[in-house]
């Protein structure tokens, strides 16, 4: 009678009129409704009312994803499922359930921003803020819960096939940039999701390689941009990266989970897994994954609905809380972490409703990417080309009309538009110019490269101004996740071919597309080179906005050109990528330009460099005080005029030096930047306050950061190679 | 210089400024939001504030599909995509965008309600309320808008395909059913969307078929459920039909939409096709359509996405509107609908977050199904069986396994589980009772019907009790959208099963699963006879609880079961389906018991009929005086006592007769039923009230409704056939 006395129990009338009577009183009094839906409670209170009611299996159904970009809700209360779109750059096309190919809407085609790289350009927080505010619109409009992104992994070498979708170099720009970016989105009730955590910095052997880091490097430079994202930021949720870091992978981490972001910086968001990041049930639950993503179980890729059950955080995760071998607490701090990120997005009644695809996120776009855009050389002043001036412009390049929100990984998107660069300078020049086109170079094989160049340098030995545009592109190798690149040079033969244009025709201008440092053998034969990035769906008018003067560029880069690969220090000390097993950091805190300044390597372009058609003039830098207390803080100013004749905008970068220390230091570290916009003539005292925190370092010892008392020496310059002026004061003991 | 003048004005920087400025505005001012964004605002203060903000072409895109279930919201202005799922008995599983085929998803598993034939045969309001507050829900946790139903198509010929969706053969009763149910689902801020209206009364030739009808039959029979959802239901959507009326198709009819729906009845929501009933453009825009959905054009299906435009109301309605042969006043009507249906759903941020697949539904489904169960006949008190009593039970029947939520046209839904009727049985009656299974009949034509009947016989033989579950299946022409019946004979030989079943053995019970009337030639042969109708997820459970006596059957029939097919008017009359153009609805409003009672002829089941396993005494039927003003009531009484052993409930009906009038009326036409619950031996006191409402007919001529003066009869019953007792009462005149 088991089986049938359970039925009768389960459908007894008295339990069906529990419900109505249930079901009524819900309907008749709004105020009465529980705590979890109502938001005037406080969010901590709807969360554990929330999880008072749900049940075990609930509760493990939160942790894991129940398709490609989502994990379920609460169906019985209420708690809607919980969709993820990829960033960061704008809203991925939506994707079948369970498969990555586009599920074919039509409503869906969404703003490109630029890449991250080209928003770090231009050291301006406030358009990250403006940025995070937009992408975060259209993630809104199109109901995600959470857009994966910002990314903010380090750096360390330009191979790195994501660098593109990072914020460069430097942990202090890095962070002034991904704070506002967060901001932004998270305005619309939309959770950032910022990645990937940690030491996630190359994509060879990406899903099990084992980083070799000492502390103080790991603190000093790969991990503040994720700290200022929780501090300062009030990041909802964080990623999980693919690599393995003291044994562990990064996605169920003790030492980066559980003890460093959870514990010591009192993150109360969401860790969610790296898309097939998880490998261990028992680490999963008690190093502090929240969300499993995108697993393959069984090493297969899944491809049956019921897989997601098979999930390390799903039936294993719940086999082990019901036999209590995971206490119950472990799961409901996941579920209470989901919950409130639910109560900030989804079901707070007060977010905005978004926007997508609007003339407005284009312009926003447009805008970043002018900023962004990096003048590396100028000579002569051959830009700008005054677009009322006829001329025959010939535009070579295959990057010239190629689509670059499409490829790269999962950054790729399905846009409203791309205005290719060639469209842009059209937009701008034609009529008045005669603008043409040649190729000159392919990335399809079965192209006669030769063919393409001859045909290329004929056309610009008859033509007033060679554009080239060209450099990488998100195909395999060149830009793009899952691959590294393979070399500093540029693909496909355009070395040659630039030179060879460079040869016939003077006025040449470079225009490289690119995520990343590239090699430029033809650096001093190229009047103009432009740094351009992936500027997304308003590229190509911004490009040529810059080019006609237009807009004066003001962008500076967030990363150092090397001359030669063996100039980067990961690949001069034989540290990357690792013998396929395990990648050390040999570099330690030597990063970026702080490698250049202490083995006094010149680099083709240092970071944050960046020219503009006008000229800014640095005056006597000055500390206010010699002394600076302990708790105390001490402002540097330098007056800054635009010594040229037109409108422009300078970033004043400070650096300070720690002349004197017990542990090696960088010569200078990036530690303030103000960009202005000075009207000609116009002369501004810029000033910046710091306190000990820009003094400090990472002792491994005292596992704490530490100021020592001395002499430390302040610059200020338009670029880590441009120092224009310094002071110097004193920090004094306690 | 055009071009490029164009592009500058688009992108000057002047314009960018603007945007930041006013979107940092926006950040900082949550107070000083736009009306339309502002839920304190009024709706229609919400409503003109975002069509003032609106282009044409925003307008026009919000009057027609994108994909096959939803239609574009305003993206730049954040006003939401509307999406829409097909009702009325569950949430459809999510579909490709451009498909009819299952996305795939595994989170849309929902619960299946009993069809609405079975919600009307409860003849319980409070019911009805329930299923739409539970069935919305549902919608409103998959973030639908507007749930396509219900449907009150009235019951015109047990042959209609699409009965089972529908309320009945009666206006009262349907109008009584209908109001609750849409107020149920709207209260979850999810649109009920009232179909098909109007006259879709057959599946045969139903794109095309021209229905002539004379005015009162349409007013008295046909429109008052859509009528009452109107106005007492208060719906936010209506769906057209296929049927030509008046030479206009009813998707864009000028009478039905323009004249009667919005103009009569104040009509203030928003008319959507049904899915491919638009069919030209000019109609469309000028008589009422606000949203065409699912069209083929240019006679094609659509398999491209930018066919969408080309639909009646896309891109030939924008040029219409450009042009300005229609006025821009006609979409401005059509965009205030879908607004205001916008901001009473997706964009009301007090709508609750809905609930789906729960115990809680599946509970209240089988609540309904209980309720709505039909005991017709139970000679010598076969029933219930009770389950204690050991018993060799036989099922017999291919719809005791048969999952009856698939099949049927768009109502068919993914269910979370469906307890078939034999799963029931064998919870309700195992390990008690043996219960053994024998197939009997298939609806496979390859299986050996014969060898499959003399199986099942030689098991009767054997067996205790016989149970026979048969009836429709969902199957093409056996209760399914887009074909009508052929017969009103049971299908696939049960007929002579059933003979031969109840030849062998006495303690025989038909259950019967349709949702129409069907033929009976074996009624005399078999003592216990049910009518369980498709009862969703629970349905099972549900009939083998009215067996087992654990629910005492409370259900009335909604419509007439004839003996024979040509005992119904339209096809006594030869006027059904028509001649493949036309279809004349000859029998005026005698359809149904009022076609019988003019007609004396005798049914196999009555309107109303339905039995229980206790017994009802209806006493002196009383009228509260003898007359009635023109603005007053009458009140009629009756007492009804629970003479059987056992508590039941009993709907009590009350009927109207006019006694003589200037145009022919029915013999009596219902005008109220109360639902009581009586313990054994309880009597209570059954009150109506009626008004002039309840004495009106529509008088063709006059257009309008009028009760005449004179004597008029109540009638008091236990079914249209089986009147306990009658009083009469004068209206006087004015």
């Amino acid at each position: 009678m088991k089986r049938t006395q359970l039925i009768s129990a389960f459908l007894s009338l008295a339990a069906l009129w529990g419900v109505q009577t249930g079901s009524a009183a819900a309907q008749s009094a709004a105020n009465a409704k529980p705590a979890y839906l109502d938001a005037r409670c406080p969010v901590e209170e709807r969360v554990e009312d929330a999880l008072a009611r749900m049940t075990l299996e609930e509760k493990v159904a939160l942790c894991h994803a129940q398709s490609k970009f989502s994990s379920a809700g609460v169906p019985r209360l209420g708690i809607p499922e919980m969709w993820m779109s990829d960033g960061p750059h704008g809203i991925r096309a939506e994707k079948l359930w369970d498969e990555w190919d586009d599920a074919g809407w039509t409503s869906d085609s969404c703003t490109a921003f630029p890449a991250l790289t080209c928003l770090a350009a231009t050291w301006n927080p406030t358009l990250a803020d403006t940025y995070g505010q937009a992408v975060g619109e259209e993630a809104r409009y199109r109901n995600k819960a959470v857009l994966l992104g910002p990314g903010v992994n380090i750096y360390r070498t330009p191979l790195n096939g994501r660098n593109f979708e990072y914020m460069g170099e430097d942990p202090f720009l890095a962070s002034a940039m991904v704070v506002p970016y967060i901001q932004g989105v998270q305005r619309n009730g939309v959770a950032a999701c910022v990645k990937h955590f940690a030491v996630n910095d190359q994509e060879t052997d990406r899903f099990n390689v084992e980083v070799k880091i000492d502390d103080r490097t790991l603190h000093e430079i790969h991990l503040p941009a994720f700290k200022a994202a929780v501090h300062d930021g009030g990041v909802w949720a964080v990623m999980g990266s693919y690599s393995i870091y003291k044994g562990q992978h990064c996605c169920h981490n003790q030492y980066l989970l559980r003890d460093l972001l959870k514990r010591d910086w009192g993150f109360d968001g969401v860790v969610i897994s790296d898309w097939g990041g998880t490998h261990d049930t028992r680490e999963a639950a008690l190093n502090g994954l929240d969300m499993e993503m995108g697993s393959w179980t069984n090493g297969l890729t899944l491809s049956w609905s019921n897989a997601y059950n098979e999930y390390f955080l799903a039936d294993p995760f719940l086999e082990l809380l019901r036999s209590k071998e995971i206490d119950e607490e472990i799961v409901n701090d996941k579920a209470r972490r989901i919950l409130r990120l639910m109560f900030r997005t989804t079901m707070n009644p007060d977010r905005p409703y978004g926007s997508f695809a609007t003339k407005e996120h284009a312009l926003i776009g447009r805008k970043i990417a002018q900023e962004g855009i990096v003048l590396l050389k100028n000579q002569d002043n051959l830009l700008p080309l005054d677009p009322k001036q006829p001329r025959r412009i010939l535009v070579v390049g295959e990057n010239a009309k190629k689509m670059m929100t499409l490829g790269g990984g999962s950054s790729e998107l399905k846009v409203k538009y791309e205005i290719s660069p060639l469209q842009g300078i059209e937009n701008y020049f034609s009529p008045a110019s005669q603008v043409t086109y040649a190729e000159g170079y392919s990335s399809v094989p079965t192209q006669n490269r030769h063919a393409l160049l001859l045909e290329a340098v004929d056309a610009a030995r008859k033509a007033d101004v060679v554009i080239f545009v060209g450099g990488l592109n998100k195909n395999e190798n060149q830009d793009c996740e899952g691959a590294d690149r393979r070399s500093l040079n540029l693909p496909y033969g355009q070395d040659e071919l630039i030179g060879e244009l460079a040869r016939v025709n003077r006025n040449l201008v470079a225009v490289i597309i690119s995520g990343n440092a590239i090699a430029m053998p033809w650096v001093n034969e190229v009047p103009a080179i432009v740094e351009a990035w992936y500027g997304g769906t308003e590229a190509g008018n911004a490009i040529a906005s810059v080019l006609a003067g237009e807009v004066n560029p003001s962008g500076k880069l967030p990363f150092t050109f090397p001359v030669r690969l063996e100039d980067n220090p990961a690949i001069a000390l034989d540290a990357y990528p690792g013998d396929g097993k395990q990648v050390e950091y040999k570099e330690g805190i030597f990063v970026g330009y702080r490698w250049n300044d202490r083995e006094q390597i010149k680099p083709l372009f240092c970071f944050g460099h960046g020219l503009s058609y006008t000229t800014f003039e640095y005056g006597k830098v000055t500390a206010e005080g010699r002394q600076m207390g302990p708790d105390g803080t001490i402002t540097v100013s330098v007056p800054v005029k635009n010594t040229g004749s037109r409108a422009g905008a300078e970033i004043v970068q400070l650096y300070v030096s720690d002349l004197k220390s017990s542990l090696p230091r960088p010569v200078k570290e990036l530690k303030g930047f103000r960009k202005i916009t000075l009207q000609p003539g116009q002369e501004q005292m810029v000033s910046f306050t710091i306190d000990r925190k820009a003094l400090s370092f990472y002792d491994d010892t005292k596992q704490d950061w530490v100021a020592e008392p001395g002499t430390f020496e302040v610059l200020v310059g338009a670029s880590a190679c441009d120092i224009r002026g310094k002071a110097a004061f004193e920090l004094t003991a306690r």
